[in-house]
């Protein structure tokens, strides 16, 4: 079968290398001169709203996915919507935050008290209704941290317009959690479901540096799972999906989903029977999806921007190099790392010994 | 770095996949006009015996390896010689049985009786001399069961040089062995050695069909080891090797040696923690070698010639792909399944049920 993927980034790269072996074939749109996925199949160079270069993937393959949910939606619409997979309401929920929350909401996840907001009049309203802290987020577009602001005084609120933009915006009451915590699974045409043990993700400066599975609590475990079926039944999802949540004792905060692979399930390469990009294949293109068991503790940390020297790193045992081929720049993910264990507490402690050798310690 | 690779088939393919994660680049060498394995970097179309491509290689590339042992050893004799890893040495034994044969004695290594033949005169005598019944083999350029034949009377001793044509022939004891072995391990530039689990390995038509990972005596693993350092350290051997055995009660019989990633060590790409071809290639550039410990008894069947429908198959559970994208030729290896689980015997369960699908069984 040949796939095409909108991207040709790090994930449309891990798709494709977990793609080959099954004898897959890709092509990949993006508007870049050399994505790093675009060595492993065909590229088509164009800006994602191309229609007349998405109809052009669409022709020339059997099924269509994407790599990150900033795809114009209105530009699958036409006949590039009609192998997309996961389908095109999935993706406009998630491309859009008060979508988004209200999904969340339809399907039974608790949410933090929110409000869409258009003008500063309406901030004004939020931040009476809502109380303080807060954190406002652009409603679209943004990733990694990227268009989010904290709100802690009426100052703030004051000068969020001026600092964000004129942008439709989301604001939500900033919670105390306990654990950021993803659950990732993949969902097959015939409805199958496969979920991947829970992941502990930890941000810095909005950017994921470090995911584990990590011993959440039965009934936290039960909540996700539940939580991940309401939506992908809801949006009659095709594909991998990670939904991210925060932990509040014994509750999950539903904070947003992704429609696809995600940062968080990379240690599904080293850790996991099946990968979630793997799965994601299996998925979209109707074959039987394969295992999610852990076979050993596993993490992962990102690598970003400059890397230092990579050998003190493979010399640690049990670490497993995912580089992107890309280009150094300040803030850019350019790889990760995986590392396995054979117990919780020995993954930990290598995730620290890496970690402090990262500079992220 | 950048990593030549002489030949462009599925081992080739399989290198790639493995490496591109660790930020290696690739150019393979191949005089087809697409091996499997040119997708995934750049490809020299040349014959293997172009000195002057095997050069331009070399120039282009940081490090020189091979995929096959059947490169003409004297076209790797110039500038192409340089960064071989392994070296133009290692090659050379394995390429003519009877230097293989002498590097097993050399080295501390029990084999069948054997004798290099040249005429229907010195073929006779080595009847009269070794015992009937007898293996005949091509000294080079044989592989997957080609150029052999079993000598079991006088007559079958009289058509041989018309059966195999008028080429140098290695004359073996034909022994009965109670299984066949494989013991792969790669060694790094400073000497150091990681080694596979032991696989047992089953042949049909002189090719390989089943490999898994088995309960051997410590007495075999020890022996096992002892020959593999011993080889690698006459060899001053760099990279992947797998050395096959006759097992004979609690005595090993050297067979013949790949001086190379080999089909019976596919798999670890699933069953091991680093894989034969990661750990090939993180030998040949420097790199800190990874472990290989069993994560799960594993085994693997080869996909040959035309395959019945693939879904069947990967609805068995802890079932892995290696689809190879070769067209099918009968006697082809088209790709291989890998498969993992608990316990031996449930490996065996599951390798039985999928060799009867594939009509191994």
């Amino acid at each position: 079968m040949h796939v095409g993927i909108i991207g040709g980034g790090q994930l449309g790269r891990m798709l494709a290398l977990a793609g080959l072996p099954l004898g897959l074939e890709f092509t990949f749109l993006d508007p870049a001169g050399a994505p790093c996925a675009s060595m492993l199949g065909r590229h088509i160079r164009a800006q994602f709203d191309d229609i007349a270069a998405l109809t052009q993937l669409a022709e020339a393959t059997d099924v269509l996915t994407f790599e990150f949910e900033n795809v114009p939606a209105q530009a699958l619409s036409g006949d590039s919507a009609l192998t997309l997979s996961p389908n095109g309401n999935a993706l406009r929920q998630a491309q859009e935050r008060s979508l988004e929350k209200t999904l969340f909401e339809r399907t039974g996840i608790p949410v933090a008290p929110w409000r869409a907001v258009d003008s500063q009049q309406e901030l004004d309203a939020a931040v009476e209704s809502l109380g303080l802290p807060l954190i406002a987020k652009t409603r679209s577009l943004g990733y990694d941290g990227k268009g989010q602001r904290r709100i802690r005084t009426l100052e703030d609120a004051k000068s969020l317009y001026a600092a964000l933009g004129d942008v439709p915006l989301l604001l939500e009451r900033l919670v105390e959690f306990d654990a950021e915590l993803s659950v990732i699974g993949s969902r097959g045409r015939d409805g199958s479901l496969v979920v991947y043990p829970l992941t502990r993700n930890q941000h810095r400066d909005g950017i994921l540096v470090r995911s584990e599975t990590a011993d959440f609590s039965r009934e936290l475990r039960r909540q996700a799972v539940r939580h991940l079926r309401a939506i992908v039944e809801e949006l009659d999802y095709v594909g991998t999906i990670a939904i991210e949540f925060f932990v509040c004792g014994e509750l999950l905060l539903g904070n947003e989903f992704a429609p696809r692979v995600h940062n968080s399930g990379h240690w599904t390469i080293d850790g996991a029977s099946h990968c979630q990009f793997e799965n994601h294949l299996r998925a979209i293109c109707g074959m039987p999806l394969g295992t999610t068991e852990l076979e050993r503790p596993a993490g992962m940390l990102n690598l970003i921007g400059e890397v230092p020297g990579i050998d003190p790193i493979l010399k640690q045992p049990d670490t497993f190099l995912h580089d992107y081929g890309k280009r150094a720049r300040p803030g850019r993910k350019v790889g990760h790392i995986n590392v396995v264990a054979e117990t919780r507490q020995r993954l930990g402690e290598r995730l620290d010994t890496l970690a402090a050798m990262l500079g992220y310690a």
